[in-house]
């Protein structure tokens, strides 16, 4: 049944919602609840809204328009009237239903859900049902292939006129781990293709895509994106611009703060971000440890039977890696800081030694992958490329095709200017780095909003420290929030010894 | 971290949530997001809201304060600043991820879980994730009597210095089963006392508080209710006017759009609110069939096991019956027909033979719960009360005590003006009457909001017809709600005969 309403522009954005007011007595009169489902029409458009009720905000006969409403029906003033029906439940509802109910679903089921999700027809109560039932029950082979081609058709895709496209993937929560960022100079300098998409971060202090920002813009359009890897064989972009499966950014909304990454999910969710760019060849670094996602090596060992089993269903060429997630890698942390980091180890810096060796060795598998280095040989080319500077000057030229400035050199990168240096109060052993109340820490200077906001360590686990020592040295930039940092280090204690002595641990010298 | 801003009012309620905008950039700067919780600190109160964002809502510095979230803090205009504080998840949400993964709940973590979520600590999403994993897990014996015994906590409680206070339960979704109504009169009118508490209409087109409040108020406080049984021994109230059992009714907003209830979830809500009047003896009425919410009779007797172990460990004594819900009990369907009907049985008239029956039944197996009448004469005395016409004294002094005019009868009762009569089109047997979209049909022509729209039928499953008799008579408030719910009639065919034609069954004739 469709009702004609009086519309009324609201100077309110929802945050990403479409959301219509309605007069409480006519939302009565109507049969729509608030968190109803209605179709809005006007302007020879139609878009699904959320309902909301007021008795002020829309009189009789009136419909308040959240701003995301007014653009989506590309009105830029309040038109004579418009009208809206009401949504049954859509029909995945009862597919939801059914997955709850321990039933599998079939490859039309899951199309049905995901084509709702992607119109909006569910509700984050719905959603968050789905997400919820797939965590419990889990998803067999069907419906996890069923999800990761859906996921794959919800978004934008990339196509490469070649035989191999590489690609990597880090499941870790590892603060520090920008292997990526060694890994595509040295493939993309090995005349290898390599169209790297990466995230920002969510609730770690630097994602590649916000390391990569430092050097060059992540943003890019898929013409800019395919120019770049034309001219060069690699880009370091930020994902969350190209729209590439789209369904997976929805249905993040709902795992995200239930820090929830129901197994066949995560599975069908990394794969259909690779098959989107086109990548013929994966390589997949499961972190494991008491930082990262994944606790225990046999839970890593079964992801990554099914990586490679799905892989090849999706005609994909996968293989893994399972490395320590026990401790930060690099002894960067923070945008500004870790891109600082990768130019020093181009330029043939020794520093972060083992971000460095991670970096070779991914590289070097990836090479053997495609074919470009024999079977226990990648390791050493890989090592070859970063050693002879070309992998510095293909970073320069990706650089350089995403609209950065070639000539940066790691002295250039500008670093937060308040800083305060942590020293041992006495001598030990380092026996436990906290990679989690470390990220705590650099965000609470500022990373990733504040790029030069960060931490730089000067030791890692195991090494024997001296009375006054450097440990590591937090940057801000701001007073405001070097002490909101420092108060946290004083609560979280994030670097032990190997015998705990009870109360302050450190002391504190600002610059 | 507190931080100070200038609040701002904002002319919109959310509908009962706490809102409050916080401008894009400090959000950004704080570190909440769209939907994260915060404290909210002034004039001395502390309310707990849901943060959005907004670039023009609220300016930097500012935030928005919905009118909720005005009220919750008694400002009457804007204060110079107030203080927020971002909550972090709180524990419960671990609890309900253990839950997820299929570890059993203790009762103190089933009570923080509860109490999360009266403080309003829980958003919907975490909210959902607890009643999908509860669902799909179930419960067992501890959470279901922790859950129970929380959510009696939860809400207010009533307590009648009698040795035995009876109550009753329907499960059903049956339309016009209002057994509630003859129940209470012929209970109280055996000096028994019966302080029902009732529902409104959900997505039905009356439920019995709606049918109630044609004939007295049922908006009652906790004191005119104890007033009205200590003068009548009986009252038919609504149960959401009186805070009982108040964590149900946050767990409803999420079970009510999955139409979700889980097994454990359901037992524990039922249980909860008899308790919470003081019941000690309990018939719970469970009907099933295609229009009901239980279909096969196995699950019934299951449930019915259930309530009656678990209603003993909560010291009630619980007696459970199994009735069918095929088809519609009694002719009357809407607000005001059934008020009608019920006073009709009352008056001794021969209408709805089958709700008459089921009542007299129900109240003489209450009799006998109840030491009343002896085993297998409950329900002779439960006949002689009605026909005797005590219950019908009964019923109007109940009326006026919760302030109604006692000096009711069916014929004063207002119905819809506007009616359509339908007649069979050819001779036959009735097969089968659809409950679901008699339901619907009402609903459209107005039902339960118009209480004198509805649906009164003349026939019953089985009955044999005749080209031309009449099947059932619509009534409504207005012509364009008699007019929708018959376009409605020709798209559902609500009753099949027993070989049905294809093509129009029914000729519409208006008065």
């Amino acid at each position: 049944m469709e009702v004609k309403l009086k519309p009324k522009f609201i100077d309110l954005e929802s945050g990403g919602k479409n959301i219509v007011i309605i007069n409480t007595e006519d939302a009565k009169d109507i049969d729509v609840s608030a968190l109803d489902r209605v179709y809005v029409r006007a302007n020879g458009k139609k878009v699904t809204a959320l309902v909301d009720t007021s008795s002020t905000m829309a009189k009789q006969n009136e419909i308040g328009l959240f701003k995301e409403v007014q653009k989506e029906l590309h009105l830029t003033k309040e038109p004579q009237s418009l009208s809206i029906e009401k949504i049954d439940k859509p029909k995945s509802v009862y597919l939801i239903r059914k997955k709850m109910d321990k039933v599998p679903l079939k490859q039309p089921e899951i199309e049905s859900i995901i084509e709702d999700v992607m119109n909006d027809n569910l509700s984050e109560i719905e959603l968050t049902a789905f997400v919820t039932a797939v965590y419990i029950n889990g998803l067999n082979e069907e419906e996890t292939l069923a999800l990761t081609n859906e996921i794959i058709k919800s978004g934008r895709t990339l196509h490469f006129p070649k035989k191999v496209v590489l690609d990597k993937h880090s499941i870790g929560g590892v603060p520090g781990n920008r292997t990526t960022m060694l890994l595509v100079p040295i493939i993309a300098s090995a005349g290898l293709t390599i169209p790297k998409t990466s995230s920002r971060a969510i609730t770690s202090p630097a994602g590649t895509a916000d390391v990569m920002e430092v050097l060059a813009p992540v943003n890019l359009t898929e013409k800019q994106i395919i120019d770049t890897i034309n001219k060069t064989n690699g880009c370091i972009v930020w994902g969350g611009s190209m729209n590439l499966a789209a369904a997976d950014d929805k249905l993040i909304k709902v795992r995200h703060p239930l820090s929830l990454d129901p197994h066949g999910m995560l599975l069908a969710s990394i794969l259909a971000k690779k098959k989107a760019v086109g990548s013929t060849h994966v390589l997949i670094d499961i972190s494991i440890g008491k930082g990262a996602k994944i606790f225990l090596k046999q839970d890593a060992e079964k992801l990554a039977d099914e990586f490679i089993r799905y892989g090849n269903l999706l005609n994909m060429n996968v293989e893994c890696i399972i490395t320590p997630g026990y401790d930060p890698i690099g002894q960067a942390i923070g945008p500004a800081l870790e891109a600082r980091e990768i130019l020093r180890i181009l330029e043939g810096e020794n520093v972060s030694p083992e971000l460095k060796e991670k970096g070779i060795a991914m590289a070097g598998l990836m090479l053997e992958m495609a074919g470009r280095a024999k079977h226990g040989e990648g390791e050493a080319t890989a090592r070859s490329i970063i050693d002879s500077g070309k992998a510095l000057e293909k970073m320069k030229e990706i650089i350089k095709a995403q609209g950065g400035d070639p000539s940066v050199s790691s002295k250039g990168i500008r670093i937060g200017k308040k800083s305060m240096t942590i020293k041992a109060t006495q001598a030990g052993r380092i026996h436990y780095m906290n990679t989690r109340d470390l990220s705590t820490i650099a965000r609470a200077a500022g990373a990733p909003k504040d790029i030069g906001a960060g931490i730089y360590l000067y030791v890692e686990k195991g090494d024997k420290i001296t009375k006054g020592q450097n440990i590591f040295t937090i940057y801000a930039e701001s007073d405001s929030k070097l002490k909101a940092a420092e108060e946290l280090i004083d609560k979280l204690q994030p670097v032990e010894l190997e015998k705990t002595i009870i109360g302050t641990v450190f002391s504190k010298h600002k610059s």
